[in-house]
């Protein structure tokens, strides 16, 4: 038996999201059909978390076993030969049978782009939820720092999730505009279900002056999710690296 | 009658280039089948140049005459509500009756990028293409100074289009590295056909060790095309900026 860990790119715009369901395009679904098809086995795959539909992802690590007799590092070949043009592996390799993509999994690096204009991006609309508001950039600059550090982060989270603990640490955040292309970049220990989305519509709201600076140390304190902004847009949100 | 200047963003890859044709969606089809619709006249444009099949425009520019009342400023908000989402008007304003987009441009800027890597590109796949091959970037960025300034670049045009003169200035030229994303930017007072792709296969091919500066150096001065590259894929090039 081996453990094989892959890193895969894809297009999160016709997926369902990570979790394999019934009826639904998958990541999960397409990843264990195309393994089981390749490898002949019964290919059940661990992701390293969950992800919304239309969420994107650079560097998604992924484990699984099996018996194949195909070295690691070269089932990328014939797997992304099989695999449809939305989602490709960018590395494949043997790693130790007690490896777990998600357990094992130390930090996580987010990035949330967002066009601010007042017309629709066109050739990069997968990516890009578009934002009209004018924004104070310094503003999300410094409202963003207050992230950094160990904090409850209840006021940063949808319904609809367990967890044991809402505390989570980011090591750092960091905000840049290209052209008209703002860019937030965050990189935690964890994240609540919907947490990078709401700090990045709750930037926004700052940058809009919806919010205030006092609003969200007031959120991060008392744990007050009408103090945090909105759930910003899937389609912005991209995983761009896990680190073991 | 007025004369309105229009600014487009488009995604190529769907378009068969900007000139009109039978039976082919074209930008030019498009942008004519969309004004004739909002402005109730049979409105015919002027584009600042033909481009290929699956090429992209982050700044096309065109102009049309119109009888229209409304304002030039605000024919883009009706007009972003009819057209696809993948080309979108930027900017629209009345201009002087005797601007041309095409024969007042001064300077254009395209940019060329790729990826250079195993595995193809799956988040951007439709506007970088795949070079395999190991590139020396500081080859190619050595190389891509011999374009700058004015050169008979008859060795970098691709056969089936009249032109009266193949002497061409090139004003600038950067090469930039982003991961595994290489990206040409170029700036000259008019680009031959295929000018800007095979510039870029020249580069790569150079990068790769296919072709030597001497051989540039001898494209440059004797005009043979077989000492230049490949005619790069039409999805790394963008439009970027017509100046007038």
């Amino acid at each position: 038996m081996k453990n094989i860990k892959l890193v895969l790119e894809f297009d999160g715009s016709n997926f369902n999201g990570f979790q394999i369901q019934d009826g639904a395009r998958t990541v999960q679904g397409v990843m264990e059909d195309a393994l089981s098809k390749l490898l002949n086995e019964d290919i059940r795959v661990r992701g390293c978390s969950r992800t919304d539909a239309g969420v994107h992802s650079l560097a998604y690590v992924l484990n699984f076993k099996t018996k194949t007799t195909i070295p690691g590092d070269k089932i990328i070949y014939p797997l992304n030969i099989i695999l449809p043009e939305d989602i490709k592996v960018k590395k494949s390799q043997e790693v130790p049978l007690d490896f777990d993509s998600r357990l094992d999994a130390k930090t996580k690096i987010y990035s949330y782009s967002f066009l601010n204009s007042k017309v629709e991006p066109v050739i990069f609309r997968n990516i890009l939820p578009l934002e009209k508001a004018k924004l104070n950039f310094k503003a999300m600059e410094e409202g963003s720092k207050l992230f950094i550090g160990r904090h409850d982060f209840k006021a940063f989270m949808s319904m609809g999730s367990e967890v044991k603990s809402t505390i989570r640490t980011i090591f750092d955040i960091g905000l840049k505009k290209d052209n008209d292309v703002i860019t937030i970049t965050i990189e935690g220990d964890g994240f609540l279900y919907n947490m990078v989305r709401i700090i990045a519509g709750t930037l926004i709201f700052l940058g809009q002056g919806t919010r205030t600076i006092e609003d969200i140390k007031e959120a991060l304190e008392k744990g007050d999710r009408l103090k945090a902004g909105k759930v910003a847009k899937a389609k912005g949100l991209t995983l761009v690296e896990v680190k073991y």
